[in-house]
């Protein structure tokens, strides 16, 4: 089973000077939950307490309706199953099949999702060969790349109210936001800015970079992909498949983008920096 | 519309002597999203460029292969929807219907969520109907109260390591951490900490008090309530949704909890404070 996280190689930038150094980011990987040994429902998690995962996901879902519904819950013992360490296979009792069934009917969509791997490894050779290619000749100064935080939290009203959602920008290499969306799901604040362009025409977004005010996981850096947008930067912590997908895709990772220094992740080379980075 | 925010009561608490406040929340609703008038997802977000949120999720979902799919976007028009300022339609050009018909089946839970009620009130007083009676004498002082997030902190090692991490701990009334368990997740960190206590036998958790690292939403309390915990504190800010659950339910709910304060958003009656609470 992987790790709870991961070394990673950064650029770890201050005050405008690279230097190479060794991060550890907290691991993601899809998690697939089987009824019966059939496709449930797959998410993203750290590993580690994937039972205990499961079966409070099945409470909270209401698969489970008390704790007695609960047979067993186990990791994935089908020899043919390439990451077992990726898949547990709950079964309940007292259950009749037509319930099965329909839990499983509900569902459906799980089909979608499995085809893309249960490591993540084949959901990024997919994005990377299907996606957009990114034709980029831009670059970023590190002294403008540091003030963008400010920048967008002068435009979040709304955050300064309530303290409770998350924003996220696209901003031009020279510095200027050029649109910003909260929500209190990251994720949406993400889809929000990119759907906004969308409805303008504006797509590809190669010409901007996105800043989001929270972490960085698998699906932000999916979401400026498939949008064109070469350079995803944040305020904390990417996960290991975020950076991987990054590399792979050729985005530019930049992480815990505060004060007067960052980390970048992935595909430094659209960083300016007072001297080159290491690589 | 609902707005980005909404004003709540709450009970501030500092150094342990209460004062009636207002607060500001920040919204969350369901949007539900519809593929030629029929149900393709619904997702939890704050009012507000609903449209936009909905064109960046069908790109991000794939619907939307280029900008060029999108036809019409555009909130309900439906008479006899109950919210429609909680639905847009999106209608795709060039789809043959086989297409719009595959989407459609791998998106068939909707139907599940769906039923749930768009302003989220069916599914508060379905819950608070359906849901286990929380059946709690204990009281928790301020002063243990604000020790928890350090304890937490403590007992967080990968955290640490990477700053990517969210936690999720059970507490008892006197402060003492029964579990916890991280993850790149929110949501996941809770369903381990429940899913670890049902794998023992040990639901329902009316013993304990559940702390999360970050933001509460309304799922947050959704799976605390449903695993019968009476209580759910967070250092950051609760959503609309989250806090109007939590008075229908009857669960405690603290947010904001940090340095020597903290913020009581529903059922004081479980927090001793050195004055009483005024309600």
């Amino acid at each position: 089973m992987a790790g709870a996280f991961r070394a990673v190689d950064v650029s770890r930038v201050r005050d405008g000077v690279p230097r190479s150094a060794t991060d550890r980011a907290a691991t993601e990987e899809p998690l697939e939950i089987r009824l019966h040994g059939r496709p449930f429902a797959v998410i993203m998690r750290t590993p580690g307490a994937d039972r205990e995962l499961a079966a409070g996901f099945l409470l909270a879902e209401r698969v489970l309706r008390s704790p007695d519904d609960l047979g067993t819950i186990e990791y994935c013992a089908d020899p043919r199953a390439e990451h077992p360490e990726n898949v547990v296979n709950a079964t309940l009792v007292g259950q009749t099949p037509e319930t099965l069934e329909r839990l499983l009917a509900d569902r459906r969509q799980v089909a979608m999702n499995a085809s893309c791997g249960l490591c993540g490894r084949l959901t990024i050779e997919s994005l990377a060969a299907e996606g957009p290619a990114l034709r980029v000749a831009w670059t970023i100064g590190a002294d403008v790349l540091i003030q963008i935080p400010d920048r967008l939290r002068a435009a979040q009203r709304v955050f300064d109210e309530t303290g409770g959602l998350h924003a996220a920008g696209l901003f031009t290499p020279d510095g200027r936001l050029e649109t910003m969306a909260e929500d209190v799901g990251r994720h949406n604040a993400v889809d929000k800015v990119v759907g906004r362009m969308l409805m303008h025409d504006r797509l590809p977004l190669s010409d901007f970079l996105l800043f989001v005010s929270g972490r960085t996981s698998f699906e932000i850096v999916q979401k400026a992909f498939i949008a064109g947008i070469p350079m995803v930067a944040a305020v904390s912590a990417p996960s290991t498949l975020a950076i991987d997908l990054a590399r792979d895709c050729g985005v530019t990772l930049v992480g815990f983008l505060r004060g007067s220094g960052f980390n970048i992740y992935a595909h430094p080379e659209r960083v300016v920096t007072a001297q080159p980075v290491e690589t």
